[in-house]
């Protein structure tokens, strides 16, 4: 046997909701690591983590902080990305980056392995990890579109507070307690950490992820529509989203309606493109009740895909109901997957 | 002055989640009542309830309860309604039913006062409230229609579990808490009593209210389909809908995509419409963060509308966000501003 080589690998906002699942999955994955480098912000800088059994302290981030590393993983904002990504590039690492920092720019690529993974390749020592709730909805519609082609996407969201991470699920963890206990809520972080205003989240929806932009579009809404023409390679693909951020802890849903491109499409054919496509779980019978639900996919790495039905109306018109792990395939699964792909295909 | 007439006036199901509302709203809007008559199953029968601070006993409902009532208001479930309306109808009394038994029937009008109140004229004994979901969904398509016209309507819906019932609100605020503690969860009723399966509410989402129909789309759905378009007679309005239901307890929310007919209408086109429309409030300023939630909607009689957006790719295509209080509007205040419509315009 030859030797595994073992990376020295940096994992940038080490305390956060989506860096603990990193790790969490470097461990699950036996990501082969020589050396481990935990970064975050000055705050946190200081707390103990452990990793493989061994206790790792975190370091404050700085750009010396990327001497010697290969890969660094970063998930601890844009402004931490904007700033210190391209210094650990400097230094000779490839950033995997969860933020949205560089997702647009022309020579980053925007990456789920199971969708364009060869577009790694050509990366220029960053590359992009998509919104979470990106992510699951072109999982589920890349497989329909090699097969059939894709005129046009409708998505409604189902999301997760833990998008906006660890601060945000002990707000809705309070404010359902308090609720129960017939106290007044003080929301204080939710819809977007600060905003103007804050709304409570439990037991209630809110029509608001990130800042409005100018076109009245949020720009949660905004990532979805551009990133997903920028992965699937279609920069004239009708998509429209509307995000809505809901009392659960765990797992983004998506209803999603698409048309596509082949006249006489049936729903047993959208089925069998989703249960064939890598990373994929078709979970869909009705007659026995079987959809997927944000509980049942939380901690699991798959997309899950139900409620496949034919519109009544449009002939070549789909609804789909997708659910997946955000904090998972929706950022630290696909981030590893990433750094798997540039050690496989020799793309470091 | 002349004397105002009061009439006799039955409700059926006066313990449930509607039927409270119902006796709320008839108290608050100071319907003219000389004698109420309050019914229920045998198994609630007894129950004692205050109204207007008289204390009624809550009787069970036979065909003969119906003797002398001049409107009885119907919300105990469609077999109840299916077994006693026409035996109410018989002895001369005008139905509101808020259950689905008699909705489709030809001769039987679907009503939401501020879209189709004409309807009511031709009623023979029965008049049907549509479902929550589709009551607050057409009162805000029903200007855009008139002024613009309408192509076609795409609806995910976010809806609360007080519609299916007080036992369900109990079973989100039983399960919210044992969740809250760390305790496995024992779904009992959701997301559909007597269905062979039921799945946790509290932090999840089930894509399933009421059963499912051979096409694939729940009997939910197909309501919000079929009964559109007989509300807003356009049998050929193509109408797609995914409905969700949400571990909150009131207020159903909708993201709806529509069409319009006429080309170069504008958002605030569509925003007028809506805030002149009777019944209707916009509540839509994203440079303020305003606009409806469930929470907010609570409690109030009116259908909230807010991010209101226009398509980025069709031009005639624009989104909403409509949010209405299920149990008032959505049930207990359009089947009382039904009756109050029969008095007003002589129809009883």
């Amino acid at each position: 046997m030859s030797e595994i080589k073992g990376y020295h690998v940096a994992v940038v906002g080490a305390t956060g909701a989506v860096g603990q699942k990193m790790l969490e999955t470097l461990e699950k994955k036996k990501f082969p690591i020589g050396k481990l480098t935990l970064l975050s912000s000055k705050r946190s800088a200081g707390t103990n983590i452990k990793f493989n059994n061994e206790t790792y302290t975190v370091e404050e981030a700085t750009p010396d902080s990327f001497e010697g590393v290969e890969i660094a993983l970063f998930s601890a904002g844009g402004s931490v990305s904007k700033e210190l990504a391209p210094e650990a590039v400097k230094r000779g690492a490839v950033v995997v980056d969860n933020t949205s920092a560089f997702r647009m720019h022309e020579d980053v690529p925007l990456v789920v392995p199971e969708v364009n993974e060869v577009d790694i390749e050509a990366h220029k020592g960053i590359i992009a990890n998509p919104n979470c709730s990106t992510i699951q909805m072109v999982a589920a519609l890349k497989p329909i579109k090699t097969l059939y082609g894709l005129n046009r996407v409708i998505v409604s969201t189902y999301q997760a507070v833990s998008g906006a991470g660890n601060q945000a699920t002990e707000e809705l963890a309070e404010q359902s307690q308090a609720f129960l206990n017939g106290e007044e809520l003080q929301p204080e972080l939710l819809p977007v950490k600060g905003e103007k205003k804050h709304y409570p989240i439990a037991f209630n929806a809110l029509p608001q992820i990130d800042v409005f932009q100018d076109n009245g579009y949020t720009f949660e809404e905004m990532k979805m529509i551009n990133e997903t023409k920028k992965i699937l390679h279609d920069n004239v693909l009708p998509v429209a989203a509307t995000c809505v951020r809901l009392p659960f802890f765990t797992s983004h849903a998506e209803s999603v309606y698409i048309e596509v491109y082949e006249q006489g499409v049936t729903a047993s054919d959208i089925q069998k493109a989703i249960s064939e496509a890598p990373g994929m779980v078709l979970e869909d019978d009705p007659t026995n009740q079987v959809y997927p639900t944000p509980l049942h996919a939380a901690g699991k790495p798959d997309v899950f895909v139900g409620r496949v039905r034919k519109d009544l109306d449009q002939p070549n018109g789909f609804h789909l109901w997708v659910v997946s792990d955000n904090l998972l395939k929706g950022a630290a699964w696909n981030s590893v997957q990433i750094a798997e792909s540039l050690i496989k295909n020799n793309w470091l």
